[in-house]
C-alpha cells in the first residue's frame, strides 16, 4: 500500500495463443529496456528513445535471428503498468513467440502471473479496482452490451458514482462532527430529519446498485435459455432455426449421444445460450418429468425455459409440462412456443406467455428471436454504466447495513460520535470497492479471473 | 507492376482469434488515418503526429465508448505495407474486437483478404517473394529449426544467393554478347571451357537447392513417424513414453475407436508427428498386412516407420512386418524398436536399424527420442538459410534446364546469340523466384497460404 513498491521485471505473451500475422510479447519492470536491448538489434539506442515510440529491428537469440520485430517503448510512469514497458510485436508463429519468450526468460525476466500487469497498474495507481474489474469483463464479456457497459465502467462510470456517494456521506459526517465539537453548548447545526433522508437515499441507491448484480451477470456471461419439449414437437428444428447460420453443424451433432446441445446466438448485442435438451422419455404413455434427461441444474441455471409444443396435436403436452415445471421449479420463467403453425389454419397472436411459429417454414422465428432479446433487455434494464459483481454487491450491501445502523441511531438520538462511526464504516466499505483499502486475498481473488499477459 | 499502384484502405484483426489481454486491429491504405480519426478520441491530431509513435485514447462507436486503445501510427512509406498504417491495440475480448472492426467497416474500410497486407508490402517493394514466403513459413512452421531458417530467409538469405547466381549469369551473358559484337572479326574473348564450367556449377547449385525442398518441407510441417506393431508389442505404451508429459491425455484417448492417434513431440527444435496406429488384426493366426488398419496413405506420408516388437517373444513378428512393409512400400524407411527390454537379460547395442528400450521403465526412451531427432537432422542437413518450396524448386529446376540447353549449345558451338537466350531465360526464372516478374496467378497461389490479418 506504499507508493514505493519495487517490482521485478516480468514478461508474457499478451495476445491470444495461436498462429496469426501478429503476436505481442509484453515486458514490464525496471530492467525491461535492458532485457530487450540484449536481444534486439536496431539502429537506435533504446535507452534514450522517447516514450511511446516504435522501433524496428531483429530479435536475436541462440546464435541467430529469430524474427524481424517492432519494439514499442513506454517509459515509466506513462505506461499501462506505470513501469517501463516494452511490447514486442513479432510474427504470430508458435515457435517465434516461444523463442522470444525463451530469450527473455533466459535473461532473468520472470514469466508474469495471470493479471500481473493489471495488478501493477492498480498498485501504481493507474487504475482503481472497479476499472481493473472492468478490464476483466471487457475481455470475458459474452455479450456486446456487456462489453459496452464494461467499457463505460473502465472509463470511470462506477468510480464517479461511488465518489459522489462518498462526498455526500463525508458532508454528513462533517456536520455531525462539527455539532459534536459544540455539543456542550447544546447547539443543533443539523436538521436530523433532512440528514436521515439523505442517508436513506444513499442506502437505497447502494441497494439498488447491488441488486443489479444478477442482471450484470447476464450481460457478462449471457442469458441461458433451455429448449424443452416432447419428441416430435420440433424442438431441434426450432433450435436450428434460431441458430440459422449454424444449422448444418447442429444437424451433424444431432446424432450424437450427448444429453443436450449448447449454442450461443447473438441478438441485438445480447448473448443468448440455447440448450437443446434431449426429448422427454415416454413411459407407459405417461410423461414423468423426473425421467426427462434435462438435469435439475440445467433448468435451475436457465434464465428462461422455452417449452416447445406441436400445435397440431393440441395443448395437452405443453400444459402438462408447464404445470410440472412450475411446481418443481417455482422460480423458473416459462414460455410456450407453439411450433408447426404451418400445419394449422388459425394462428393466434403472440403474447408474453405464448409464441407461435414454424421452425419448418421460418415463420415467426424472427419474432421469437426478438422476443428473447426483449426478455434479456428487460431483465438487464437496471444496468447502466456499471457491471456490479459479487464482491462489489456484498460491499454495497454492507455499506447499506452500516447506514441502517446510522439511521436507527439518529432515530434513537444516539450521540453523533457513534453515528459517525457507522457512516465512516460505510465510507470505508465504498472505498473498498475502488480499492482505496485492500488486502492480498481480495487482490488474489480479483486477479485469478485474469489471463496471463494482461 | 507499376510503382504507382493505388489501393483502397483495408483492415483486419492481426492477432490470433480468442480472448486475451491484447488484440490488434490493423488498418492500411490512403485513408487509414482518416478512418481511425473518426472513431478515436485522443488529445493529439493523428494527421500531424510523427511516424512510429503511439497514442492513447478511447475508441467510440454506436453512440458510446467501446474500449480504451492505443493507436500506433506508421506513415507511408515507412510501414510494413509501405502505406499509411495504424495498428489499434485493444483489449482482447470478442466483442471489443468485433465492435472496432464494425466501426471501421461501417466507415468504408474494407476487410482485408488473406495475406493482403503482405501482398501490398510486396507490390510496394518492401519484401521480395522469397521474403513473403518466409513470412508464411515463420508463422506456420511446426519446428523451431524451420522457424529459424525462415527467419534467415526473411533476413534476405535466399535473395542474396539468387542475386549472386544472377550476377554470375549476367557476367557470362555480357561476355558472350561482347564477343557477338565482334563476331565478324573472329575474335574469341571467352574461354568456352571455363564458361561451361561456370554454367555447370551454377546449374549444379540450382539443382542442389531445388533438392532441399523435401527437407524444407520436413522443417516446415514436421517429420512424420508411424508407430506400427502387433497388439501387446507395447506400441501405445511406447507412444506414451515418447510423449512423456502428455501421457495421461493419451491414455484417455486410447479407449476411443479412432483408427490412429496423432501427437507431436518437439525434440531438439524439430517437430516429430507420431502416429500411434491400431494393432494388427490377426486372422487365423496369420497376419495380413492389408488387414492392418494403417492406411496406405499413412505409411506413404511417413518419413519413418517404427516397427515396435516385443523382444521377449522373439523377432518373428518384426521380421515379418519389416519384410511386408519394404516389399509393399519400397521407399519406406523402417526402423525396429525392440521393446520390453526390462523382460530380458541381454540387451544388444542400438544400431541404425534397431533400437532397444522399455516403454515400461523408460530405459532407452531418451535414446530413441535422440535417435529420431538425429534422423530428422540428417534428413534436413542440406537446408541452410532457405526453406525452398515447391514453386521455388520448380523455377530452380527450369532454370537448370535452360542452363543445360546453354551448356549443350556451347558444346555444339551454337552461335552466342542462341546461348544467351537460354541464359537469359535462366536469369528470368531466377528472377521469378524473388518476384521481379510475376503474374496474378502466382501471387494468388502464394497468398492463399496466408491468414487474414497478415
Amino acid at each position: 500500500m506504499s507508493d514505493a513498491i519495487s517490482f521485478d521485471t516480468i514478461c508474457a505473451v499478451a495476445t491470444p495463443p495461436g498462429t496469426a500475422g501478429l503476436s505481442v510479447v509484453r515486458v514490464s519492470g525496471p530492467s525491461a529496456v535492458a532485457a530487450v536491448r540484449a536481444c534486439f538489434s536496431t539502429s537506435v539506442d533504446l535507452d534514450v528513445v522517447p516514450s511511446h515510440t516504435i522501433h524496428y529491428g531483429w530479435w536475436r537469440g541462440g546464435g541467430g535471428v529469430i524474427d524481424s520485430v517492432t519494439c514499442s517503448v513506454y517509459r515509466a510512469p506513462h505506461s499501462y503498468t506505470g513501469e517501463d514497458v516494452i511490447e514486442i510485436g513479432c510474427h504470430g508463429g508458435l515457435h517465434v513467440v516461444d523463442q522470444i519468450m525463451t530469450t527473455l526468460l533466459d535473461s532473468g525476466v520472470r514469466l508474469a502471473d495471470p493479471g500481473e500487469f493489471t495488478k501493477r497498474a492498480f498498485l501504481n495507481h493507474k487504475l482503481d479496482l472497479t476499472q481493473v474489474e472492468a478490464v476483466a469483463d471487457l475481455i470475458a464479456s459474452q455479450s456486446r452490451i456487456g462489453a459496452q457497459t464494461a467499457a463505460r465502467q473502465l472509463a470511470g462510470g462506477f468510480t464517479k458514482r461511488l465518489a459522489a456517494l462518498r462526498t455526500d456521506l463525508l458532508d454528513v459526517c462533517g456536520l455531525l462532527e462539527l455539532e459534536l465539537d459544540f455539543s456542550e453548548e447544546d447547539v443543533e447545526f443539523v436538521d436530523k430529519e433532512k440528514l436521515t433522508e439523505t442517508l436513506r437515499n444513499i442506502r437505497s441507491y447502494a441497494r439498488s446498485l447491488a441488486d443489479t448484480a444478477s442482471s450484470a451477470e447476464v450481460l457478462r456471461s449471457g442469458f441461458y435459455c433451455a429448449v424443452v419439449g416432447y419428441p416430435n414437437a420440433g424442438k431441434s428444428s426450432l433450435f436450428n432455426a434460431l441458430l440459422s447460420r449454424d444449422r448444418a453443424i447442429v444437424s451433424d451433432i444431432a446424432g450424437t449421444t450427448r444429453d443436450y446441445l449448447e449454442e450461443t446466438i447473438f441478438v441485438d448485442g445480447y448473448a443468448i445460450h440455447l440448450y437443446d435438451t434431449a426429448g422427454l422419455r415416454e413411459t407407459e404413455d405417461s410423461i414423468e418429468l423426473q425421467g426427462i434427461r434435462i438435469t435439475t441444474s440445467l433448468i435451475e441455471q436457465s434464465d428462461l425455459v422455452l417449452v416447445v409444443n406441436d400445435i397440431t396435436v393440441g395443448n395437452a403436452h405443453s400444459d402438462t409440462l408447464c404445470t410440472d415445471l412450475t411446481s418443481r421449479f417455482p422460480d423458473a420463467k416459462v414460455v410456450v412456443v407453439q411450433n408447426k403453425v404451418d400445419g394449422t389454419d388459425i394462428v393466434p397472436a403472440n403474447d408474453e406467455r405464448k409464441i407461435y411459429c414454424s421452425a419448418l417454414t421460418g415463420a415467426g422465428v424472427p419474432e421469437l428471436r426478438a422476443f428473447l432479446a426483449r426478455r434479456v433487455a428487460e431483465s438487464t434494464s437496471a444496468v447502466n454504466d456499471v457491471l456490479v459483481n459479487g464482491r462489489q454487491a456484498a460491499l454495497l450491501r454492507s455499506a447499506a447495513d452500516s447506514l441502517t445502523q446510522a439511521i436507527d441511531g439518529l432515530g434513537a438520538q444516539v450521540s453523533n460520535e457513534y453515528i459517525t462511526v457507522d457512516i465512516r464504516a460505510a465510507i470505508r466499505l465504498l472505498g473498498d470497492i475502488t480499492g482505496e483499502t485492500w488486502n492480498v486475498d481480495v487482490l488474489d481473488t480479483i486477479f485469478s479471473r485474469f489471463c496471463i499477459g494482461k
